[in-house]
């Protein structure tokens, strides 16, 4: 079974390298545009960017977008979602979109799943009824919504967990990629595979040999940021991207704060993902270049400076840390949207300027600047 | 102290009148440009109409929106957003605002407030807090927030209430809208009356009279939508319409569906307001030339159509039933937003109609089309 399959074309465009790190820019390209790397992709849960229009994405430069296949699975279902044109159609965004295979979010059932060799059964978080996702059908789910960048389906493995049960899941990972590949119709979507192995470098490796074996357009680093120091993730993040084919993209799944951006690149990855941005901003906290803004704070009560001077958001350019504090203690819908534009710009921004670093070969001192910044308030 | 002022000069220049009833299009003139009557004001409560931008208001054509004095007192005080450069900085909002004198929120307090000849004492909604709002203190809150549209402090009548308690809050809303009058500094920001005199004819034009001798910018029918039979509230609105200059902007406050804007149009009201289009759009009631569209229903789930496919708004040139419901049961933020843009461009957009109407003399066959659009259903 473990046949090694023709390698696919590679659908990354190195652009520069930088000579201090591993960093580097390029262009990805998919069914729906090419892609400027490093990029960062706002997470559309079901089916919209919390809180937020895709104008207002396309205003801010987000380039692609993250759907959660087993939300939109459960509901509104993704033969739905098909016969309505697909998921860029349904939900009126016409860049690329990349979807997750949903193990996670099942993993994140806990005593709702059982996962055996065959696949993931699971209850629905949302009215407990009995679902299953095989490798075979999270492939035919993404299909169906139109994904651009699919993702092969995963066991999530726990935080902290033994050498024997990480070797087992990073096994099944593994088997299930191989099913994932081989389920694939639609040749011109892309497909990761995904880099298990839990926190044992040897394992990274191996699942990451198990990965180019199969043969993805792309590779995935998955199963950080689950609990473990931040040193630890950096560290593993650098494992398992030094085993990956430099001319392949390269994406650390569910990361994570800008420092953690910043830090990926660094060690040569090229996409993110992250609820972060979104889920501070509903919950009044936002980033700016001197560090966060949390406006239930009193002493932006009477404070009629624009979130962050240097940010040309929309947010930024017409209201006042004032407005956005009563907006956000008065609980006004209008309250999520303005800090969801605000902080999406802040990440989309952050990515922009960590291309033109490395394209300027300055990575290095664009990465003491950031962090001064942060200790700067 | 019941001497006639002199009588100001009327903000409103009549356009057409209708041949057919009591309608007209006119001219309002504010400090923030010239609004086209008969005109809908969405209402922004706490510095914000609920669920959408300034920039969406603008692309649906709203002239005019209504601020709540007495949220703004409450919360976050009008000094605030004094010092902030007013209300229409304070939100980004450079179009006319109404503001209304905060009588009708204090009333709805009920056992929290307390009236007397000197003003209305209650305690806030937000934390018990007691405070005090007089005559005058109306007018410098109003003035404080900048509005372009000033009210008069008015007692609430209940409904029903008998003869005396009617005669009496009448009057005394009568005293308070003298002592208004004589409060107010800035003569460039307009200032109504409200007429009251509950449901009782006589004492409607007992109340109007009052008010037009002591003067004002324009004049609003109270009191109404409190209870009572529509005919009835029908009834009141000409009867005291009737009774109000015919130069001056006659508002019909806190009313309604779409089809009391046609009938108040019809008996000469120039401006309305009303929370339903946004309250509506939130609990995923639609308004459509056909008739209601309730989201949650599940005819909708597969349906492609847009909601109304008449209608010309930004919702519904980009997003299915099928997707506006899915938004709905998944009580996503973006569920609000486009579901308010679609409510609110249905009111103004019935506006703009009805205004054509007026002008070409045919609003008794406009009046027909629209109720057999709704019976079509
Ligand atoms: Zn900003
Ligand atoms: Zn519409």
């Amino acid at each position: 079974m473990q046949k090694t399959m023709e390698r696919p074309p590679s659908p990354l465009t190195i652009g520069h390298r930088s000579s201090q790190c591993r960093a580097r820019t390029a262009e990805l390209a998919t069914r729906h545009g090419v892609i400027q790397t490093p990029v960062f992709m706002p997470v559309g849960t079901q089916a919209t960017v919390k809180a937020i229009t895709p104008e207002n994405l396309q205003e801010i430069g987000a380039q692609i977008i993250l759907g959660n296949t087993y939300h939109l699975f459960v509901r509104p279902g993704h033969r739905l979602i098909e016969r309505c044109g697909g998921l860029h159609r349904f939900m009126n965004w016409d860049r690329a979109i990349l979807t997750d295979s949903g193990g996670f979010q099942i993993f994140s059932l806990k005593k709702l799943s059982r996962i055996t060799e065959e696949g993931a059964a699971f209850r629905s978080h949302l009215d407990g009824s009995r679902l299953f996702l095989s490798p075979e059908d999270a492939i035919e789910v993404q299909e169906a919504l139109g994904s651009d960048i699919m993702m092969c389906l995963d066991t999530c493995i726990p935080y902290p967990a033994d050498r024997t049960e990480t070797s087992g899941a990073t096994a099944l990972t593994g088997r299930w990629a191989w099913r994932c590949r081989e389920a694939r119709t639609k040749h011109d979507h892309l497909l990761f595979g995904i880099v298990q192995g839990g926190m044992y470098p040897d394992l990274r490796r191996e699942s990451a040999r198990t990965m180019i074996d199969i043969g993805f357009d792309g590779y995935a680093v998955g199963g950080l940021s689950v609990g473990e120091e931040k040193e630890q993730m950096y560290d593993m993040t650098e494992v398992t991207a030094d085993c990956l084919p430099d001319d392949y993209p390269r994406y650390l799944m569910g990361v994570g704060t800008p420092e953690d951006l910043v830090e990926g690149v660094w060690r040569g990855i090229d996409m993110f993902d992250c609820v972060m941005p979104t889920r501070n901003a509903r919950n009044g906290t936002l980033f700016t270049s001197t560090g966060r803004v949390v406006l239930k704070n009193s002493r932006y009560r009477d404070d009629q400076l624009p979130i962050d001077e240097s940010c040309d958001c929309y947010t930024c350019r017409n209201y006042s840390r004032a407005y956005l504090r009563h907006l956000f203690v008065s609980r006004e819908i209008l309250s999520y949207q303005l800090n969801t534009i605000h902080n999406i710009h802040y990440y989309i921004n952050l990515m922009r300027q960590i291309r033109e670093a490395i394209a300027g070969d300055c990575l290095a001192s664009f990465r003491n600047d950031f962090y001064s910044g942060l200790a700067a308030e």
